[in-house]
């Protein structure tokens, strides 16, 4: 690999991080630091907490998605110092020198400060934490099917939703068909019609930043699912199987965080200057103040959007096109030379509008700000924007084919439980069983 | 449920229980436990290991494939002993009367008396040994891109089997595939076409039970596909990262096993009479001596072939014979009153002939012993064979889709490398390092 060429690190390969990365076109050459190997298509997770389709559908191996382009390199491995002063970076295994930075690390799960929650209510942010909420409710309710104490089976059978916006209301959503309907067929002893499912939340109503009737669209559709729509019921306290919601205590096995995101802590040690959250304030071209050579992009960024001077949201769509106005930008400076910041194109955001799915063929959606959809062509629409946008040829076939059958015959086709989810499940018993809470103990033993 | 019932109980729910009770039909109960939640599809777990295929497309939940038979309740438990005398199984939540049992507990990987192996050389048995295997192999090569020392990178880059039955060929065969040619494309630094597989069988030739003309050519076929074919080389000793063969010693970060199979320890505790691996030897009719309504079939089970006087082989086809032959026999005790053994029809095993995949497009099988096939229509057959029995719909849909996809792009859908599994190539290293061979450890900070 030519060595003399300049050399462009991309730290993360989400949305933010994988776009540049597609769309770079310049002789340099480009190293992207991931912990995983793997990019996620993210607004999809919510489906594998919930079974309906297995993890490797909404996940890529990032080698794959680039292995085209030849002057770049993937390392997988941890960003533990970013020195931009010295234009290095280190991880575990090396240090790599840069000409430019692209600082795409995105978030994590952000309880509120209130760090002992998340051993409780389950956050929804990695692959891993999917798979987590989805052994939970499964283990839950298989082992509601021997449970002989009703009020310990209705405790299995309740899930508790925290927060209500679009990860919330889609997570209940997805639980109350999975639990209510899927469920219905495979059961003896317990009645799943008889599950569960409350979403709290905070403010007065679900969907805040939207307007104010497709929260009440939104509630009904929830509530045709069977949800319990809690508004002005913010989570006071939660210690294992209770939520406090002021004076009234929900008992319940599977509390699902569906609240806010911070950015990376990595942020902290930077030394520039940050926002709300921990995100980097950026200038309007998307570099760091001070560092013109060094960009933030994706969650990790408080940006502006020249367009409408409003802070540029944390979604998918503002992702990429950051990405994208990065990858131009360095592409064009290494072609005809630097310019100052100030001299550089403003980042401008495209935004669409936001939609949520609200379980199998319910959605709301606000296209360009001006049509406000909601029921089933709303979730036509959503369906068929987020397979134009998924990733790869392999899954946008197989996640097809997977909602086009679940949707046919309201199977699930990802219910497995694994070994080491039951060791997980075992833990969480122990756990609980610090707690004070009586759930009799399982052994390992064969078969 | 209509307690008045004779009441079936069946143990595990592998392809033995879980074909009994799709053919059982009697005004009976049936109460079927399994320690998992899904029936596994055991023949193609090798791709799962070696990313061919991700693990939900060969399980299916149990409660799915039974949902119809209304009088058939599934339940995810452990059983902790089995008292033929008081007709009583006992699990880790409750106990079970039965009026006829059947026992289908399956097997466990067999390491020859050699237990301490098993952390070494990783074993294929379940959904988690093969997401084990795949794991450790991904990670290698991960670790080998950002590796230095060429000695380090050789031993991670270097894959030896164990054992040259079926399952020690077929995953040979796609080790080398996945590692020589499907990573090509993806790494900079090393060069796949460099890893080294290595296939050790103790005998004079791979796949003993064979003609040899067959050996010979699967033989062939891996060493096309660039495997080594190591013969009349035992492993002697197995520590961690070294394979000892008499005076040679294998250096490799990934020691598959690909070795027997022993009976589940629960049949130690029956107090019958058990043959070679703890497998319970039965009476023709697969019921256990002295026990008339109490029955052993699959892996689980001696027993003897009533066509052939040949002890019935340990093979998926066999088990679901098994299966159908007890459901038959115990149906038309319920309706028409008990027999005695001797008087109860005997099992017949219809043996279509042994077969085994190499890789992508070859194979050898022996088609009712009468002919001999290898190459692609031996590949062809095997498909064919494997698509037909696949339980469940949409698993042989999206696992033909998925074979389609890779047969053409040679591309691996499913190269996800979860954060647990990071955990658990962190915890290997860590073992390692115990046994004092130095590998640099991997910290868990941010990105």
């Amino acid at each position: 690999m030519a060595k003399d060429l300049p050399h462009v690190v991309v730290l993360g390969a989400g949305f933010a991080g994988l776009t540049f990365c597609q769309k770079f076109r310049a002789p340099a050459r480009v190293t992207v630091v991931d912990q995983q190997n793997h990019h996620l298509f993210q607004p999809l997770l919510y489906q594998v907490a919930t079974a309906g389709l297995s993890a490797t559908e909404i996940a890529v191996p990032i080698r794959s998605v680039l292995a085209k382009k030849k002057l770049t390199e993937v390392i997988m491995d941890q960003v533990t110092a970013i020195d931009l002063g010295a234009k290095r970076v280190t991880l575990t295994q090396q240090t790599l020198d840069y000409d430019y930075l692209v600082i795409a690390i995105g978030g994590v799960t952000h309880y509120f400060g209130h760090h002992e929650w998340a051993r409780h209510a389950l956050g929804l942010k990695t692959l891993d934490d999917a798979l987590a909420i989805r052994q939970r409710i499964l283990c839950s309710f298989e082992r509601a099917e021997t449970e002989s104490d009703p009020a310990a089976r209705r405790r299995l059978m309740t899930i508790v939703v925290i927060g209500g916006g679009p990860t919330g209301v889609e997570l209940a959503g997805t639980c109350a068909e999975l639990t209510r309907r899927v469920f219905k067929r495979d059961f003896r002893h317990i009645d799943p019609s008889q599950a569960r499912v409350v979403l709290l939340e905070a403010g007065p109503r679900i969907l805040p930043t939207y307007p104010p009737d497709l929260s009440q669209r939104a509630k009904e559709q929830l509530q045709e699912l069977g949800v319990e729509v809690w508004t002005d019921a913010p989570a006071r306290h939660i210690e294992a199987g209770r939520v406090h919601v002021d004076a009234v205590v929900l008992e319940s096995e599977n509390i699902l965080w569906g609240g806010g995101i911070i950015a990376a802590p990595l942020t902290r040690r930077l030394g520039v200057k940050l926002a709300r959250d921990g995100r980097i304030v950026t200038e309007p071209d998307l570099s760091i103040p001070g560092h013109p050579e060094a960009f933030a992009v994706g969650d990790v960024a408080e940006a502006m959007d020249a367009r409408s001077g409003q802070p540029v949201p944390g979604v998918a769509p503002a992702a990429m096109q950051m990405g994208k106005h990065v990858a131009k930008l360095i592409a064009r400076e290494i072609r005809s030379g630097p310019r100052p910041p100030h001299e550089r194109p403003a980042f401008r955001y495209h935004d669409k509008g936001p939609m949520a799915t609200i379980g199998r063929s319910r959605a709301v959606a606000w296209i360009y700000y001006k049509v406000k959809l909601s029921g089933f062509i709303a979730w036509l629409t959503w369906l068929l924007v987020h397979l134009v946008f998924l990733i790869g040829f392999r899954n946008k076939a197989v996640v097809l084919l997977e909602w086009l059958y679940a949707y046919v015959t309201f199977r699930r086709g990802s219910r497995i439980i694994y070994a080491r989810d039951m060791e997980a499940g075992r833990a969480d018993r122990a756990t609980r069983q610090e707690a004070e809470v009586s759930v009799p103990p399982q052994k390992t033993t064969a078969p």
